[in-house]
């Protein structure tokens, strides 16, 4: 296999209907670096992990702290739940663009068979003025047939209504952790094209760890690949999807910032980094929003 | 009746919901002057009044060369009609925002007692990724009944959508004809009102003459207006609905900026000119548009 | 004005969906000359004019010798109601694509202020397999509000289902003859405008004759124009709305190949000519057509 | 124009849906004479009319009786309104194929713009076990708008029920009075077309009078046609539509077989003659049918 | 049991209805050989695997490289997911069929009860102009029963839509595996008439392999059975449904030659080749399509 990376996706090659494309541009060029490239905030971490992740720095458990410093950031978007943009994003509206998450879990019962269930529609986030909604799709989950058809609705409703559609493309489930874990090179590779198979108009993805080996297809195993190689293939995979690489959770900001390069070099359309960004006091997390303008201004 | 200005109206004392407030920030501060004050391109005279528009600048018959226009004029929105939307606006999409006219006529039937039919719906304006849609109420028609009728159901579209409504309020009809006309005070008056009562977001109306007297109610015979005190009426009368001034057919330069001055004066919005901006070369239309913007840049 | 004419539009400049975009190619690339024009055989004049129009060839009243004589030319398309489509396609089903028309009337009722009922659904036409669909617009009727509405909700479900969308334009009514009539440059320049304005893919529309002037507004009587002229205003007018000229009754081959030449200089996607098609024996119907194919041929 | 008749059209070349195809299969070949021609007793006078058309056989005002006398008579099918097939049809259910009428009119209203309101639906005919349906078009009426698109809906559920679709075409209006009327050949011819045009299965006419040229089209004034001639083009125009001719008012015996004759002759597919079999005493009902079967037996 | 071969159906023979109809027929005689076989391009891999099918032939992970090739090669059609068709098939819109996937799985969850997720509708394959659809069947599943359920509503809005339903019906499951396995001549015989009694207009079935006995009933294992008798008898189980074979892993080309051989005597439609045609270099592709066509040019 061949490892080299992509050329960034333009917009006009997507095949975007109009309003999809209207909205992709007001957030790729109306916002953040206004250079294609994006990063945004994703904020939906109370539903998933439950207010443990505001402990390093309880302001940013108050959504309006989130949102201002979104627009102070100068992200591309913010990726909330429907309840958090009903009583805050008024406040803030228009001024930076809204992502509307539509699906969500607490990471509270069991998750070896997991899947999201949509507490939002398409139609609320038409309502609410949001420029894009996020759905999770729990790639290999044993419970992926209710997962791909609940997707194929929002799909449907995105096309229907002009909202450009972002996948959450998380590898999960016992068949996953079996073969290398859910941020494997396998597995991430996998959900890329999964989305893109399915009607993504971006993905998000982790980023890939190419040395897990253990239970995979030969095809993984039979090389050795290093991270930039594991990350161009995942780019590549996802077919004209432009690819969003997360942070997960708070590590070092130079691994971080390294991480980013790899994925902007590899093509990516850019970043969605949350924890990393608001587990720490606003003016850090300033100064770290500016080193990651710094670094996507070159793409 | 007094005639003092009212201050123009802030978004936060509108009552808007989440979603039409996003879209009027974008439209209002992400364009035009970012200062709150609005200036559009109209484009729907192909429509209503034939190709017969162009044959002055026979370039603005192309509705490429409008919508560039309206980019490099720095323009808050343009507005036009469901065919010309889905042919040219991708090319544009996102770069100026779009107003989609939602009904629209041709002057050719007899016009004695006009309604204008609704050739898009909001569903539309929402597929193509519009921040507004507007609407043409021929106050006072015979057909009034089937107008308001129709634009209940676009009013309750917009709000369900969350997409401003702006009002093309205009005066019309037999009745209107015999009592001073579409353009007298006491009609455009009674325009911007009807506008506010039955639930525009925004509501464009001619600039009104207060000269015509005959067939009126004595309230607007009983005293002598000037041009400034007419128009600082017909704001007041919108009641916290947003005033654009349309332009009309093209005239004088420098009388179409005092009408436009003592428009923002009155607390209107902004303006809304089309055949004073385009029925003239390119260059012209610019520099034309560069004293709209110092004038605007004042409010 | 100016008079010069227009390049004829690309399927990639025209904002399509996928699939107009893919029905269109297969259209004008996939049958007829195969580069881009067209030539469609009309055949709703059993319902529009009634059998009349096949005393000249009884061969034509058959609707199975009209699709013959389609596949046999080399058409792009043919053009019938839905009751001929259900009774007769089928032996033809893909053989020349089908363009159904989804409205028409009888000559018989007074025509002073006519409206075409729709006849099927684009639905219908999805099912037998059509690639395109027809409606007659009325322009300049007094019923203009009834035909603007319903061609909406054609319009609507064209663009839902991908199907290509093309216009019978008219010019028609009481006020319509009073200003020059159906055939005057400036009703047939207005025509096309609306078509454009309201959401046609494709317009049909007759001639243009710039010799009448009474009535008309002084933008087309201040100046004399020429026919190539005033079809190139007409091509113009229609804005990236592909344009197609119909014949008309049936007159002289060398003046009908020769408004078809000036329409093809003008830009114009091609033709539509029906009676001065099959109104003479099936051999000289070959031989017209070869006229027309090698005229073509040269765009 | 050629006069020459055409072959009665088979079920399979007609494009038929499987269930079309069954239930005309089991009209025309599983009662009657089972030659493929059809011999149907309509019995809607009693709306259209009124009682007066039983005063001659008040024994033909019980739709039992009626019943009784299409299974007697061996009739292809009988032709009722929805009251009488439900306190009826039980009785001879299956007997005899129920052809549902599902528009009618009283004769009392002012008739210059008629149209036919639909009083029953085709999913009552299913719910009654009919094996068709049948509707009134009066082609050329003013209301023939509201009438075509009335039309439509049904041929759309006879369509999706795979009901055959008797038409009842009638010249009707001011303007047909103004060309010769009903009758006349002109009106038959183009109101047989209409049917073809629209969609119907099996179209019923009234037999065509060549003498009236009145107000005609040269085409219809330019020659003298023969009534065989007359026939022989309607049926032609039907263009696949197999055709039902009507007998109207009771006349002579001989007169209207002679008609039948005729219109066999011209490649019809039968008749449907009401008045002239029930509106006589029982026994000289069944002889008359006995007559008409002879001569279908020939075809 | 008798061993022969059985004719390849005509169109004419299979009670089509006319939308159908003029798809396949646009399919097999406007595309590929012309002659009424077929060879479809199946590119649904990058969902059903993952990307580890492209690491032999990297360039074929991107779907325009495979579109490309299908155009170039010649295909009667190709076969992909929606997210692909959204992003990709319009810069190849209409220049080959696209035969939409409606479901598709990842291999990643437990398979020993499978049932494959709708991704998309029949009404997406009308909207992008697709030319069929396809969905896989999992016969033998422990989830057959809601599988069945939801065939059956996609063959209805096949029918509804009149789009040709291509069923990949694969033997599946526990139940499967303990008789023989999924590519056994008893499973894939049987898959090939499950697929024809439930209303599949084309199958898609893998080559039978007849030795596997264990398990079967005594029909199967009573005589032994050549490959040819084999394909011979899965081909007359479908029943008048077209029958293409699929390819499976790449194996050795000349194996790959006799089996499509074996098929086309049989009677079969012909071939779906997806890894035995892009797991090799650009050119090596089309030399192989070659010889692919050279033998369907002989049926």
């Amino acid at each position: 296999m061949t490892e080299t990376a992509v050329k960034r996706p333009q917009l006009s090659e997507l095949g975007l209907s109009t309003g999809k494309r209207a909205r992709l541009q007001r957030i790729l060029y109306g916002h953040g670096l206004r250079n294609g490239t994006a990063m945004f905030l994703p904020y939906d971490q109370g539903l998933e992990h439950g207010p443990r992740d505001f402990f390093d720095n309880p302001a940013a458990g108050d959504p309006s702290y989130i949102l201002k410093l979104a627009v102070e950031g100068g992200f591309n978007g913010v990726a909330i739940q429907i309840g958090l943009a009903e009583k805050f994003y008024w406040e803030y509206a228009g001024e930076v663009p809204l992502l509307l998450k539509l699906n969500g879990r607490t990471e509270i019962p069991d998750a070896s068979r997991p899947r999201s269930p949509r507490n939002a529609t398409v139609e609320d986030a038409v309502r609410l003025g949001a420029d894009a909604v996020g759905y999770t799709l729990y790639v290999g989950s044993a419970q992926q047939e209710e997962d791909f058809e609940a997707f194929a609705e929002v799909r449907r409703d995105a096309e229907r209504y002009g909202l450009p559609l972002v996948v959450w493309s998380y590898p999960r489930g016992e068949a996953v952790d079996a073969k290398g874990g859910k941020d494997s090179f396998w597995a991430v590779d996998y959900a890329a094209r999964t989305a893109a198979e399915l009607g993504a108009d971006v993905v998000k993805v982790n980023f890939p760890n190419p040395s897990p080996k253990e239970g995979m297809r030969k095809e993984y195993t039979g090389q050795q690949f290093t991270e930039q190689e594991a990350v161009n293939a995942v780019v590549r995979s996802a077919a004209r999807t432009p690819v969003l690489l997360s942070g997960g959770e708070r590590t070092g900001d130079e691994g971080v910032l390294e991480k980013a390069r790899q994925s902007m070099e590899a093509g990516a359309l850019g970043v969605i980094f949350g924890r990393n960004i608001w587990q720490r006091p606003h003016d850090e997390s300033l100064r770290f929003v500016g080193r990651l303008r710094e670094l996507l201004s070159k793409y």
